[in-house]
């Protein structure tokens, strides 16, 4: 008997089928003597409903208002999925994420979890009952509800399992796990059996968006075994974990190939090569709200440097407008950005103790004269940006090269 | 400057449109220097839209878990209203029922208001913020989300006004106050400028349902001033009022005339006139959670009698189930059930003081050749049985006899 936490995203409880069909595999795993809590989003759909009716009204929302509103996604699924479960004769009970207890702080739209009491829950699962919870939503120390931001049940999921001390937290989406890259670019691309939480990172971080990524760092953090898998098939999924095995001798080197198209580059030219410039630059970008990814600067063969940064596609018009003040501000001598560029990123441990990884990967790509334009490094990620016309034979060419074809052992 | 709470129902609320019209409404006393509470029902069509959900899912879905889905139809007006006044540049605050500290009874679907902690709406309101309150709902001892039955919104607003010592309830809706009958059925039917609690009461559960019933008693118990208004147009709407001026010379004797086409009438005939029938005939219909209207036994003249009563329309086929076992506990001699009658109702708190309203009810009804199958009275109301085919012309009839045709007043 172990206790499981298993989340559902908005798909797997898209309609009232599909939440009887949630019900049907949650009995299941309850009749084999599991102690389950569920935790689910709201159906696919309502959540851009609500925002469409908030939009109607006001275009800037208050954030506070946003979040008593965007909850009800969450609530009106808890009830369904437990009146789903009674009507199988699995005794269930539904609790909003203030009901219990999952205090945030004050950030609406973008709460962060800072305790949960368990006590209902665990008093719930010694009675045989099944636990839902709402995802996404709890409340600030005042009352007032909070939500943790778009795929926050994730998230919820995992702080719950932490709480609770689950054996396993299981996130059912609409893949049947992690592969070593995406399938459609890939048909070669195959699902990995575990992948490690750092390498899970790399890979979210990186556009693989199987996970929310702050669920996955709480995960690690709290040592809580997470498993992604399907809700409409059967299958093991993807085990994240702590580290790979020591002893794997078969351990390959790369794991995965992560691509992002959703990015620009902007390059600061000639500016004055002296302590500071990076934040002088930067920081009006962050002051505008703007997230920046890879970051490059090169060595300077004279008395100015060249300043490179990628920021998301939609985020580039902004940029420029910032950057334009800016670069008068730092004497710069222009403003370079284009929008047609796109990221591609290996990952693995264990890279960690392979060399040439990198010179294998450059190697690969001048092969296929594809030319690299930024490169940006980590302890296990090598990511370069490239021209986005060449993004699927780069990524096809490596996962070959890589012998990430092979059928899983 | 009056503390006032409004409660703007479904169809006021129906619409982004129409929440950003209500804004404005709230917004133009608040402007003026009074304190707004405002209750909210769920936008129109969406307890049905949630009721569908859920009937998809089990025939009869928990009580417990309805409440949880149904709450969050109102949790969605009040952001949005929130937002729509925060737009128009007035500071406003939403609120749950359990937010606010609207402590019910346990009883799912159906609870009853048992306190209210007004500590955080006094707050809000010092601090010059209207607060939106969700109508319908509330919370257990434990925390457990109730909602207090279909209109629960009504006896939400007047709740709170009574818990704020409110100057006024206003209950905006989509007609513009009480009439002396249907304005559909008298074309000469006039909005009275006041009508006592207790005619309300009769009226209301007469059939004429402009409010709901719970929430008048409950205005009335704590001598809450209830007003209803039109929130599409202007004007003063009525006065729900403790009583009639005394020297009020001109009151009518007849305040107006319900109806009511959604009954049913059963007679259990030849049932021995010995103590205790009635209760053994009743009783088996209240187990089966039938309501009963109409009582009417008459003076035997033999050892039988024959028992009628009347219920809802669609519960007599139910009741007729009930009855045909009953009949032969108790020896009866046959049921005759029928569908096609109607219930008419003249009001008036002035009926105390006149005599022969009774008599001129049944000599207008008599002229028309029209046939009292059943009378009922209390003590500001006579209420008749007639064939259905007749209502129409009954009503015109006692309108016009007892003067309610003239211009108000």
């Amino acid at each position: 008997m172990a206790l499981i936490v298993q989340k559902y995203g908005g798909t797997s409880v898209g309609t009232p089928e599909r939440i009887q069909a949630v019900a049907e595999r949650v009995k299941r795993w309850h009749d084999q003597g599991d102690q389950i809590v569920v935790v689910v989003s709201a159906m696919s759909g309502e959540t851009n409903r609500l925002i469409g009716l908030a939009k109607a009204i006001s275009e800037e929302p208050a954030a506070r208002e946003m979040d008593v509103m965007l909850s009800t996604g969450e609530q009106v699924t808890i009830a369904l999925l437990s009146m789903a479960l009674m009507e199988l004769g699995v005794d269930a009970r539904s609790y909003t994420g203030p009901q219990v207890a999952i205090r945030t702080d004050s950030s609406h739209m973008k709460a962060r979890i800072e305790s949960i009491d368990d006590a209902r829950i665990r008093a719930d699962l010694d009675a045989n009952r099944v636990v839902v919870v709402a995802g996404f939503q709890g409340a600030d120390a005042l009352g007032n509800i909070t939500t943790l931001g778009r795929g926050g049940s994730d998230t919820t999921g995992v702080a719950l399992a932490a709480a609770l001390g689950a054996a396993e937290c299981q996130i059912y989406t609409d893949v049947d796990g992690v592969y070593t890259t995406d399938p459609r670019v890939v048909p070669q691309a195959r699902r990995l059996t575990t992948i490690t939480f750092e390498e899970m990172l790399e890979m979210a971080s990186q556009g693989s968006k199987v996970l929310q990524i702050r669920s996955v760092e709480f995960a690690g953090k709290y040592n809580v075994p997470l498993r992604v898998l399907s809700s409409f098939g059967e299958g093991e999924g993807t085990l994240i974990t702590v580290d790979h095995a020591e002893d794997d001798m078969e351990k390959p080197v790369i794991s995965g190939i992560a691509f992002n198209r959703d990015e620009a580059k902007l390059t600061v030219r000639g500016v004055p090569d002296t302590p500071g410039i990076a934040s002088r630059i930067l920081s009006p970008i962050g002051e505008a709200n703007i997230e920046v990814d890879m970051i490059v600067q090169n060595v300077s063969a004279d008395s100015t440097t060249d300043f490179t940064f990628t920021v998301a596609r939609g985020d580039m018009k902004k940029a420029i407008g910032v950057l334009e003040k800016v670069a008068k501000d730092v004497s710069a001598r222009e403003i370079v950005a284009d929008s047609d560029i796109a990221k591609v990123s290996m990952v693995g441990v264990g890279m960690r103790s392979h060399a040439g990884v990198a010179s294998k990967m450059f190697e690969v790509l001048a092969k296929e004269n594809i030319n690299i334009q930024m490169i940006s490094t980590s302890e296990i990620k090598i990511a370069v940006v490239i021209a986005e016309k060449y993004l699927e034979l780069a990524v096809r060419s490596l996962h070959s090269a890589f012998d990430l074809d092979a059928p899983a052992s």
